[in-house]
């Protein structure tokens, strides 16, 4: 790090910065400016910022140098992590479709729309047995009720299951139903959940917060493999900005950053991002050129009846022409959808 | 709430959402504007939004009227609620002040700061013994021994304890110890935890989120009520915004609205939404004038070695100033502050 | 519109709106809710808003039904516009690419990247010859001289030139050099320098600014079409958020929301929205699979020298790279980029 | 400032960056870290930022250390500036008050609303002639018959006057009226607007854009003072952010920021930043408990009638009475507010 002296700072200020550097381990070097004196601190350890030498005499501000997260790091780990969920493969060649409803509603409902999004190529269903509800007069899910019927949809599909946990104490039973663990986005720093779905050793889709820089996005993905767990999917899904046409609003740079600047895999969900399904053909298309290993997509089969955020949901028809509208765009990235052989989008639209 | 329709929506398409509203029980009420149609519905009951409504043929968007909180609202009570914590209120003309270290770091730490807040005013001893920390290589707490701490503190000072929880099943524990139980910023839509705390029937102070609109805000003190327990404080520390000169942006606005919208207390953070214990001086004397409650603010006796946010921290004498600061500004404002009789800012400096 | 008034607004008062209503000449429309009423305002006159009815006595809110903007709507033209500058379409099925150096700094250095970029496949040249700075002591552009230039290379490579305007006064002589005038971010929303260009006749590239929302970034085109101007080119160049990992936050759901809601082109600016020459291949890929009609690129023979924007500019080579990444999208997309044959991406890369 | 290089940085390209500093006139220091190198540029010199070192091979990212603005600094002039505009002192120990309407609409209106806040003791009339609207079918203001009806009230109140210029082309024609000079939120980074106020000589109300930075702030200024005109008059009138239960937020923070970083006084303006005249009233006892030298309000005899933001104005009443509760603050605040005696909040309310 650099500690920026304050243009006045006296003599005997530089100095004690230098001694507090010196007995946290790092080796103090002092460059004379024209204006001011700037101290480089050059040691291995890491440290927690703000790192308390702010509020030292003397001192402006203090400049970190390198990236807090570790294990997360390409430099850590060159080549991009390829997550295995049994035979399916996440940040490979080809692409990663979850779809599935935004809750659990019953059986009938799963597994209607289970059958669909296998039919049209999904490899993984999602649905949510616990619901995060900003009301709490708002349907909260069917709890392990849910997670059951999640496990008979994959039995009669055989595709995999991608569910929320909201809770650490559920975390283990979740884990007995479910392929992969989803983290909400308002659990995103919900340190305990993440520590224990770490400590579950279960693939992880870690959803970026609302409010959260890549930076914070990424830490909160060192939580789970700081428990030993490397397993972990990001899902970028919007951030929240002054613009309210859409209900967040999907950061397409942070897909490429994220991907720099780490080996995990990386998602994006352009249905929870818009909150419009209406957008989902163009934003999936977009993620996909902007170099996702995959897409989670809001599928049933009723939008106008879903107890749960029908108006971005897409109807099977829907889902299937938004995979044939991807297709081409995933070639041109010399990536390949899973399912059935699609027509591109130059000759079928 | 209100459906309006698309322009070219079509007769049979205006007469399903009338259907459907009939369904959902609302009785449907028809304006035929000269460009488009507006579907205004009426009844009783609650609904969650998005509703389902907004994908039905011809509906371009649905206009939700009524607030979505219900006892946390001015209109469910219309005088401020009291918040009693033993002897102490929380609302009265009284302010009240919390302050403390950021984490409890040991017993002499704590018990020296806690000495030199009571000693200036403070009535409550903040200190964290679980931290929610960005990074999982910072100091995470203290954990239940830090709980000792704060309960020896109280003991040796008469201090009321507030402190903060962040897994359900620590709810009760923490319970054992505290007077106020804390949520913080980054788990204000942890819906299982604001449950708990809401069973638990302990004081309840709630940080609003980074990312929070206040009616979001609202809504997480409604999850508490609707457990039956009325003890909620609001706190406002700050939204993220493009600034980056301070660490947030402190709402100053959000305090008369939560204040108008809701009878619950508000008090503000001025030491975690600005980052810099400089500006915590100005930012409480606005919070003051703006109609808080009460201030929470980070005390520690060293902060340059403090374990966590020590640039936020006042030192025991920059606190003692804050309060003689502020003093002025509560009598203006016709309240007062705990501890003893302070000269006014005009004649004090 | 809609006016909502207070759950506990006295019967004169609602009387007192409707009267109000009736003065502006709107039909009122009463609707007796369970807890409120509720007036619908029916006419055919646009207003402003906020409307004035905001502060009568009972009225809680007034929501605006239709669309402030009536000449870039699509309900005002239905079929996409394509803007001709000479024998060049923009808003066709080829994709319009505009590239060179932020700033023209000398004869040699525009030349330079001219030829480069129109190898490569440019069917328009940019160059500030104005620049926007925000510090008054960096390099504030070549004014006339910088157009003179522009013009050489106009001459010399058979490029069409666009060149941002800052002044209204300026309108007319940069008029005078240049094919199409570009409003910079900075300037979205200088009403004078709107209507002067509206006035000019000439096709206008505006780009969105920088804290714009999506509706008045269709007003402040509003402006120009309301001269009898219809020839604008929007441009996305991403939104101020609170994410520091980029310059700005390129809002890729903006694209096919501006072309849904308007016939107007829509453009990416990717250097600009993320200010790092990195991302512009990523991000260009995915405007293009959004459905923008070009994309505007900043291009530098020596970046690392440039007087402005260098991090952002791509070389020569960088860009030739980025068009053959962009170019199996763009097909994918149904779409064509200008130039030479190109590789697909798929095979190329 | 500090170059960051890489950590695979090669010594050639560290030596590369080396020589680039040294052909710019920085003594370059380098310090070899565990990890990495990092370069410190010593030298006077101001450089734009970018600057052209973040494209080199090797170089990660450029930290500046010093701030880019220098007349408007506190490190150029110590001591607070006032500004004198006839017999009045901004930025001494008395606040100012400046109020009038959004839009002069009539002499009649105009001259009823002068007289009423001279009465309540305003020393300033504000009164927009030039109205930036969103919408090109909104009222634009009456020109320079709208600045003859002010020229008309000065004459009649001996009230200063303040309206706001947005074409460079009219500034001397405005100055011809004014005594103060506004530059509106949107045009703070009109850089030509700028030059021409700052060459005009006259005082400039400088508002904060919606987008700005703080520092992009004090360069706005600075562009004035750089044309040699000092008297420049900082007004924070709200950031744009998520939140929408007010137009815009304002941000308390950046009042005490704007005193520490400049020598320059500032003003609020609780009206346009919140968007409704209710919030006035604890906005202004905030901004004034935060330090600000003065407050901007809108005052309209008949807010429902305004030609523009009615539902922010004040009528002349609730102007009394907000400066009768803002008084007791200035008070304690060691200020005081200017006109008639006025009872304290805490007696009188």
């Amino acid at each position: 790090m650099i500690i920026v002296m304050k243009q006045n700072a006296q003599k005997d200020e530089v100095e004690k910065v230098e001694e507090r550097l010196a007995e946290m381990g790092f080796g103090p070097h002092r460059i004379e400016g024209t204006g001011r004196v700037v101290i480089g601190a050059v040691g291995e350890q890491k440290i927690a910022f703000p790192t308390g030498l702010e509020v030292l005499a003397g001192v402006e501000r203090v400049v970190p140098i390198t990236a807090p997260y570790k294990l997360v790091s390409r430099q850590a780990k060159e080549t991009s992590s390829i997550i295995k969920v049994g035979d399916l493969e996440i940040g490979g060649k080809e692409l990663v479709v979850m779809a599935g409803p935004c809750a659990v509603e019953n059986e009938d409902q799963l597994l209607t729309i289970a059958r669909a999004v296998k039919a049209a190529g999904a490899q993984v269903l999602r649905g949510g047995a616990f619901k995060p509800r900003s009301s709490p007069y708002s349907f909260q899910g069917l709890e392990e009720q849910g997670l059951q019927m999640l496990e008979t949809a994959r039995r009669e599909t055989g595709l995999k299951i991608v569910t929320e946990v909201i809770n650490p104490q559920e975390v283990e039973m979740v884990a007995g139903y479910t392929d992969i663990i989803q983290i909400g986005a308002r659990n995103m720093q919900n340190f305990s959940l993440l520590r224990e779905v770490g400590r579950s050793k279960m693939p992880v889709l870690l959803k970026r917060g609302l409010a959260a820089t890549l930076e914070e996005w990424l830490m909160a993905a060192e939580y789970v493999l700081a428990e030993n767990n490397f397993q972990v999917i990001l899902c970028e899904r919007g951030i929240r900005t002054f613009e309210t046409s859409t209900r967040s609003t999907l950061d397409i740079s942070a897909i490429p950053q994220a991907k720099e600047l780490s080996h995990l895999p990386v998602i994006a969900d352009p249905c929870h991002s818009s909150g419009n399904w209406r957008l989902a053909d163009p934003l999936s298309r977009a993620a996909v050129a902007a170099g996702v290993d995959g897409l989670l997509i809001e599928v049933h089969h009723k939008p106008a009846e879903a107890l749960c955020d029908g108006p971005q949901s897409l109807t099977p028809e829907n889902f299937e022409q938004l995979l044939a509208a991807v297709n081409p765009i995933a070639a041109a990235m010399g990536r390949s959808l899973p399912g059935k052989a699609r027509p591109g989008m130059a000759e079928g639209l």
